[in-house]
């Protein structure tokens, strides 16, 4: 194996290869990324027990004297590909033992394993894949993903569901005090499934997509899902099990309809949580909407031992419906207020105890639902 | 009390007591800012252990009503001070219980302590004070303050010494392995001194100094040091106990002077080190100098599990004297080099064994010290 790259190509692919890098794991040969050098590209391959990555080199810039494979020790040629400075470098293998770095005045001779001990890591690309904007993908992960559990209490709600159903594409996270649900159109060509991926595989991905513009090819596998775009093979491991069906839990009647600025009411409420009392079981900020006989709306906390704080905001039009009093833990409104584009949000009531759910003008698609919590 | 000030002239002056405030403390008063209104002024004191801080208050902006005083929950009151978007606060007490806090739409109310409650601390600002220009006293512990020790095995060495003597002032930190010193002339006018100041002090001192630029008087007191500038007093323990005489074990003859663009150097440094062994136990990244017979200098590292790593380097001048071949901690020589303005720097060999000594040139006043490691 002997070939030169310019520097930067290099270490833009190891920047997504390095998604696919256990932080931990009992096989030390998934601590090194496989490297195979065909007559005209290179290919990288990296994997966990959740994701596998692979991406394909053919840049200009490549030079491929000899063709060879071997798996390199990931993290130290990710560090070393970031400190050198250098237009070019040239890699080169001896002996199948040492793998010889050479950039400017720099050399390093990393030791590496035998490609033969790396597991086959199959990635799935038969069939009709699902087809969508790189840009939607990260939208669907930007307004879903926060909502799923970070506990594994129940694995299944650690994951985002996506079901294709009646031209209809369902993206559904809860960690059942909150739900967050997109709903997109997705053609009847396409078949029809339900799937949970797994929540730090869609943040891994959403990170690979960062600087992605193109489409993005998704192929649905049995326990597995493929995205293919660019040169990069990203897959996923999903969820066994069955996700709930949530379409139920969310109220049809919203007797109050209040429409806020958002900036307005996210600043409020991060302020007013400042003396929220912090629980640290089950980490709840409470605080208090109370929507005044005025129609003024009031947010509120009350620390026992620290003090209290409250704040009024004027809705951003007329309030519709009776006055009501609702409490609830600040950081999951705070999430879904974010998830919005829309500068204008209105928050739909179904009563005191009911869960209450947050809608965009731009955001027609999003719907962002929230249980509230009782209190004396 | 009752007042009115402008919120971020508050802020500006929280931002600085905050530094004063305790991480963690045995007396919950501490935890507390001692704040008390005077007819014309504010006064904001906050301590711990090793530093006091106190700021007085007269902005054109502050409008007094009722002077009082109180101890007020400090990291709640900053945090709440940050959140705030109003150009004006307005802060009361009521029943010396709760103070209140009103900006724009927001209230808030926070239980206080009674100002009885907290400690004396006496600010000790007596008798002639070194002046210093903030500037230097920064460039002081940037310079210095990296050298000291983290570990409190010998707790002297976790300080700067600051020693007055024959019209200098002489400025030194070690850890017993590398050694910063930095001398300036000051007037035999002032009473000689040699005092040992923590270095977490310090870190806390040059951070508070970030926007200073004026004069900076320093009363030495026993056991105490007051640092006073602007609206400022900082005040910080010193450590007991007699600094070692460093002097003696810089060498005084160096048969071997090679001069280094000091990025090169480093950047090279940094690159080798990727690749050096790491001891746990002493925080050891070996790295190997070695001046060839070509004169050529060679940085190169050996990590018997991964591999190693080599780069040459072309002095900056002709190499005076014989060849060497030399072996030190890493970040000694990274860190020394960071603390330099110069761009270019001269390493002071005076045998395989003994310390070298890096010097720079628009650097005069300053000198570092490394012990090499042995090996085989």
């Amino acid at each position: 194996m002997v070939f030169s790259i310019n520097q930067d190509v290099l270490l833009d692919t190891l920047n997504v290869i390095q998604r696919g890098l256990p932080v931990k794991t009992p096989l030390p040969v998934l601590n090194g990324i496989k490297l195979e050098v065909f007559e005209d590209h290179l290919v990288f391959t990296a994997s966990n027990t959740d994701i596998a990555i692979q991406t394909i080199v053919s840049d200009e810039s490549l030079v491929i004297t000899s063709p060879g494979k071997a798996v390199i020790p990931g993290r130290y040629f990710i560090e070393i590909m970031r400190k050198i400075v250098s237009n070019r470098v040239e890699i080169s293998l001896i002996e199948n033992k040492m793998m010889v770095i050479k950039a400017d005045r720099s050399e390093f001779k990393l030791r590496v394993m035998e490609a033969e001990d790396y597991p086959d890591v199959d990635f799935l690309d038969l069939g009709k894949p699902i087809v969508l904007e790189a840009k939607t993908l990260k939208a669907i992960i930007k307004e879903t993903n926060y909502a799923t559990s970070q506990y594994e209490k129940r694995p299944i709600l650690t994951g985002v569901n996506l079901k294709h159903e009646d031209d209809k594409l369902y993206c559904v996270a809860t960690d059942s005090y909150r739900l967050s649900q997109k709903i997109l159109p997705l053609s009847h060509d396409y078949e029809s499934f339900n799937i949970v991926i797994p929540n730090r595989s869609l943040d891994e991905l959403s990170r690979t997509l960062d600087s992605i513009n193109e489409e993005v090819s998704m192929f649905i596998n049995p326990n597995k899902v493929l995205f293919k775009f660019r040169n990069i093979l990203f897959q996923t491991r999903l969820l066994d099990g069955v996700y709930p069906d949530t379409l139920r839990i969310i109220p049809k009647e919203f007797p109050i309809i209040v429409k806020f600025n958002k900036e307005e009411l996210l600043k409020a409420v991060e302020r007013v949580s400042v003396l929220s009392p912090r629980e640290k079981d089950n980490n709840y900020n409470i605080v208090k909407l109370n929507i005044r006989p005025d129609y003024i709306v009031e947010v509120s906390s009350t620390n026992n031992e620290v003090g209290d704080a409250v704040e009024e905001i004027v809705p951003a039009d007329d309030v519709v419906g009776p006055i009501i009093k609702i409490a609830f833990n600040s950081k999951n409104l705070t999430d879904a207020l974010k998830a919005f584009n829309s500068n204008e949000v209105t928050i739909n009531f179904a009563g005191e105890i009911k869960p209450f759910v947050i809608k965009g003008e731009l955001d027609p698609d999003m719907l962002h639902l929230i249980l509230p919590l009782r209190i004396e």
